[in-house]
């Protein structure tokens, strides 16, 4: 049944490796001198918690556009912090759950968390964890609540815990008065730069250096910009169809250019 | 009871063949290359999943008019695909489910699509299953939100998945929030030429190349337009009802006029 | 117990003659020529339907003002197919219905049907089935999506299903996106003209031919139009409450005015 | 229980005549031929019914302002009937029943009547009932859509019923589409002249001619106007409360008084 | 368990006298003659109902500023009136009940009631017992509906019933169309004139005619106007205040004024 | 179970010292006369309820800006009361619970204080208990009447009681109407002045006179101000933060001055 359901799905003490590892098979490419910026704050963060004596309690908030990188990234932050407990929370995992059974799923995560000395835990897409819809707007009250006060709860006595959260909809967080609520916040931005594809592309292995000149140049012409924006997700899953394609730089360029334009018109 | 009802209604693995077929009575003409174009494209997405080593996840959402061949043309893509799991999801078959008991029932789907290698899941008319009323307006936010989840969650690992979705509601989705989650779309038109109904009339075998003509004209001097502008399926139906007619043509013409004008003033 | 309840009104199999027969007690007056056509229309659809290869699904919509005849012609209509199969649904066999339970009829109802290889629901009162009130505005989501569904749900193979509704709200229809998923619309007019309202009163064998002239000025005067507008079902009843005093003429022509007057404040 | 609770308060046939009684205490006083003619039309109505062959469903709706005799009149005519089944709806007997349970009841009541050759349901404060409250506005769609249904459904073969009902709130009714589905409609008016309240006090035999004229007066002086405006129902309690002071004809001036300036600026 | 929760707070027959007596705890000051007059005017009304013959049923709103002493005036009326039922209803004893639990509750009581010959019910801040918020505004309509239900049920033969309640929320039932259901209604005005404000002080035995001469002054300057405007209630708390400070007219000063303050920009 | 866990984390009787404890881990700075101020109104309080004789409930609003300390002079003062039942009551010890539980929760709460001679309750976070959200607004009526209610109810005999609340939002809690509930309220405000900065800094023990020296400047160059704005607590973890880097003075005033900007954009 499903109290049966959430026992089996949530490792009480331990690091959840295996949802983190799923969320990490793209890599990290440090195509800019941000990632490693990024990683570096990330990591400041939970020095700061680990230290003794400090504040037991750190939340910090991961927010860009669509694909731009911010799972891959609070998941690597979780890693690389060797925490003896790491939890990653994720809508997916409450497909078919009530407001309330969130809510107590919620609860029970953060209760297993104050029980290690030290923990993270990682809230992936936090807009549609709280049913953020535009329309209305609507959105779980209930859910939204119980995460503004487990974001202020101080763990028990000598228990420390940081969370990350993951969102694309800064603004949206703003209106429901739940940014404010983290003590820091990181922004994950587009690919941008040419020259950002550029290095994207090299370390495909797929294109050779006229390739990934042509790619960009035809790039530029569709969308009549320098400038790129778009997730690395995008340009990761375009170079995997452009490589079934004779045509390789021609056909990244098409779909690439697509998706960028689909970007602006929904985020302009 | 209700989930003895679910779980004979659900091949755990295998094909929909049935369900596939009743869609696909009518055939596909090619009354056009855009036709050809869409099948195309289908199958090109099929192929980038199938490939190992790539994205284990895509989505593709089919969006036209009333009655342009959307499911027809969705169903074609999944029976050509040849995938060992094949899943049709409809409304029709949740009538009286609750918010809840649909988002378990897709929920259920899901889990046992990535119980095999590859998969597809034709979702059909979708903004059905999300109970959208343009008065309000109204939906499941419950079963939107599953539906934004599930759209974007991966499968474990080995597994891999393509979703084929239909609607005649872009700009609803768009609204929702929903159709920017989906990988591709691909728009289904309606017959607009007047060329692309003389294949289909002839095609019937029921029109001698005069009634074709006089038929052709005659919608042309009640709806004043060459333009079409209605889905196949009418023009089946219609073709349908004008062959009980001693005037075969006349009928025909009457008949259709009426819907295209329906639809102009439904759609414009 | 509620589903008992449910079991032993809904006839599996077999026509529900009683249901339809109390509906055509008033008979069917052929006061004008539309009355003719409509019923030939109906009469149309069904033999389509009939016809072997053809469609296996067609729904027409009866629509027009209150007391017009909508539902008298539907279920003439419904008897006259001679299928083997013909449901009467109706609000009023739903009263204290949850929204649920009303879907789960409903879907029972077509289930049935779907048994048969020739069926006919009449379904009566669409708008009220969907709970329907002007404030707010508000209705039933549920039953509106399952109808929505149910309406184009195609029967299995070898069954054939065609639906007839009545609503006095078009418009509401149109509004809720309903009216569109019907395959066909027959509109059911008003008594409209004198000598419409002169062969009603003479088919009731309660009026001479001075009467009826006297009768049909005074309307006239009170009303300051020569136009009637008023649905059948009123004026039956009119004559009934006239018949009981002796001025007969001068009686009816005062209680149809105010029915006459009542719906033009109401319907303009 | 709350079904054993329905049972006992439902007598299956019978007349509610403590039920009518409790409401008629106050007798009906003939202060104005309108009392006359609006009892003579609730006769016209019950006769048309009670005659063999007539429409077998009769709806009429006594509207007025609070106070003014509604409830009084229609439980005058329902006793009058001497219908073999009469039966008196009110909130009063409802007051912690929720929406469904309200509903049930009143099918129960309909069905119970429909059991009998000839029947009166009068039904009390009918925008209570629906708990019809101004803000919002809120109501219950639930038992107002029963209701719409419950008012035009037709009684079995050889089964005859008359619904009265009463309300203060007739535009209220009129915007909730209920106030057409009644097949007539009595209003029942405020004492607005001197001489009917003259033959009010006259008819308690408790004012002398002079004091008569003096409490008219001084109403007159009072509230500046010739017209009263006041139902008969606080006009019988302000006599009861004036006999208690001295000052008769004062005290009732004052009372009365205060009560038509209320009601001015309530119902303008 | 709940049932057995109410059956215990719920004295079948009896006088709350505890209940009551805690409200009268302050005592009733004679600080004005409205006093008086308030207090003859419930006197009054309660005589009006035990009087055989009369009228059965009689309600009376009491309105008045925060703290301005309805409910004691109200307790006051109550134990006065020496009816051998006399029950205090206040949403204090109803935290955390359901809607219809709350409605049952009042059911019930009305229903003791009418088994006393003479009955008393006291209904406390009616405006929160039907949920009132200003926002939104939001409150339950089942609770509004059942009172008002309530408050117009006749008791049955040979009971007789008389209900105070008290509100700071005139015009909030108004809107809710709760206010014209009563009878009567006693406005409680606040202390308003510096004379009612020094017999207060003065009837506290703590004030010399010196400190209370300093303290009138000092309130007249710091808040700018002679007029006083506040509650008896807040006066009794700040000498009590006051008291414990050395500067006794001048700490009461200080307190009132605030008070004075508050209510100014609450209620204008 | 729920009512287990319920009981378990009551204490009956007895003082909540852990709880209370915890929020005061960071100590009381007295940075400036206001903090002596706070204190000794908050003991005022208490010791006019410890005296015999006087009013048994008082209820006090400790409201100001995030992180300005109001939890933490709320549970001083509650700890300096020595009454004998203090409990702490906090929306972080109900996540998961739905309305009716909160509710009775709280009932539950307040009973058990009514069984103590003196009883202090703090309720932290009042806005969040009633579940507040600001788009739409939303909130909990339910718990908001329930608190409305508690904090007017009088203890019984010889039992009395003081309420302190925190709140971010006085503003929300008058439009509530909430706010003028309390008897008393008590403005925490921000530290905004420098050289209250300035003894925070040395009380830390970690800056010396010219690191706070610089740390100061800086924070004005960068904010573009004097004034600091901003709560204790951010202050206390800046300190903290800038202690793990080299450049003390520079990252503190680095870290502060985000903080500083963000409390401006959010409450301007
Ligand atoms: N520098 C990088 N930063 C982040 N991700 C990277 C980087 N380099 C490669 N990747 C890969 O790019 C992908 C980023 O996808 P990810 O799901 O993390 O994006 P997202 O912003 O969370 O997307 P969404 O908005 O859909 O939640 C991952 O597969 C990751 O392994
Ligand atoms: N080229 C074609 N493309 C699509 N359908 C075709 C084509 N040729 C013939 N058909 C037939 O036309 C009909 C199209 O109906 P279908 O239900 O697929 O349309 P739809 O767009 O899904 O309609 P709806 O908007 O009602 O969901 C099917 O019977 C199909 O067999
Ligand atoms: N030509 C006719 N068409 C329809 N009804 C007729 C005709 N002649 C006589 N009648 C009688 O008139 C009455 C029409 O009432 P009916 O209930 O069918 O109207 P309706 O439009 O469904 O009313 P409502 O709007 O209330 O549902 C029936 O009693 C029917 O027998
Ligand atoms: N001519 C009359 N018509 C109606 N009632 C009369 C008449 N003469 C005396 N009465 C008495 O006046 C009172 C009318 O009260 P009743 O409750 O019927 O009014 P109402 O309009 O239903 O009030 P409400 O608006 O509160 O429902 C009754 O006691 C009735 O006996
Ligand atoms: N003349 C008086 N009238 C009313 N109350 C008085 C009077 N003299 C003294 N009191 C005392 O003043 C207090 C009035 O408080 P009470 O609770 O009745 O006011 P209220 O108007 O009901 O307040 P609230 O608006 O909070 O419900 C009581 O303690 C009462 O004993
Ligand atoms: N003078 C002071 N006043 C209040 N808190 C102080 C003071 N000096 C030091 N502190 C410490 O500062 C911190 C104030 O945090 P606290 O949680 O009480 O603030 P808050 O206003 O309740 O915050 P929030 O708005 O998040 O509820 C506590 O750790 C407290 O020990
Ligand atoms: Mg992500
Ligand atoms: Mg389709
Ligand atoms: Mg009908
Ligand atoms: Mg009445
Ligand atoms: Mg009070
Ligand atoms: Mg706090």
């Amino acid at each position: 049944d499903f109290l049966a359901a959430i026992e089996e799905t949530t490792p009480l003490f331990g690091v959840a490796e295996e949802e983190l590892g799923k969320r990490l098979l793209g890599g990290i490419i440090h195509y800019s001198p941000h990632i490693d910026a990024i990683l570096k704050e990330g990591q400041l963060y939970i020095n700061q918690v680990r230290k003794p004596g400090s504040t037991p309690l750190l939340s910090v908030a991961l927010h860009g556009p669509p694909g731009s990188g911010k799972t891959a990234l609070a998941a690597k932050m979780a890693i690389d912090s060797d925490f003896p407990f790491i939890k990653f929370v994720t809508p997916e995992d409450m497909v078919g759950f009530s407001e309330m059974q969130k809510v107590q799923q919620l609860d029970k995560i953060f209760r297993d968390a104050y029980k290690s000395p030290l923990s993270v835990i990682v809230i992936d897409n936090i807009e549609l964890l709280v049913d953020w819809v535009p329309i209305g707007p609507r959105f779980s009250n209930t859910v939204l609540v119980a995460l503004k006060v487990l974001l202020g709860k101080q763990p028990p006595k000598d228990r420390k815990l940081i969370i990350f959260a993951t969102t694309t909809a800064r603004s949206v967080l703003t209106q429901l008065d739940l940014f404010s609520r983290f003590d820091a916040e990181i922004a994950v931005p587009n690919v941008n730069e040419q020259q950002e594809l550029a290095h994207i592309l090299q370390h495909s292995g797929a294109f050779s250096e006229q390739d990934q000149d042509r790619a960009i140049r035809e790039i530029q012409d569709i969308t009549g910009s320098r400038e790129v924006g778009v997730g690395i997700k995008r340009i990761l899953t375009s170079i995997e169809t452009a490589k079934q394609d004779s045509d390789l730089a021609g056909r990244f360029a098409m779909v690439l250019s697509r998706d960028i334009a689909a970007n602006r018109s929904d985020y302009s």
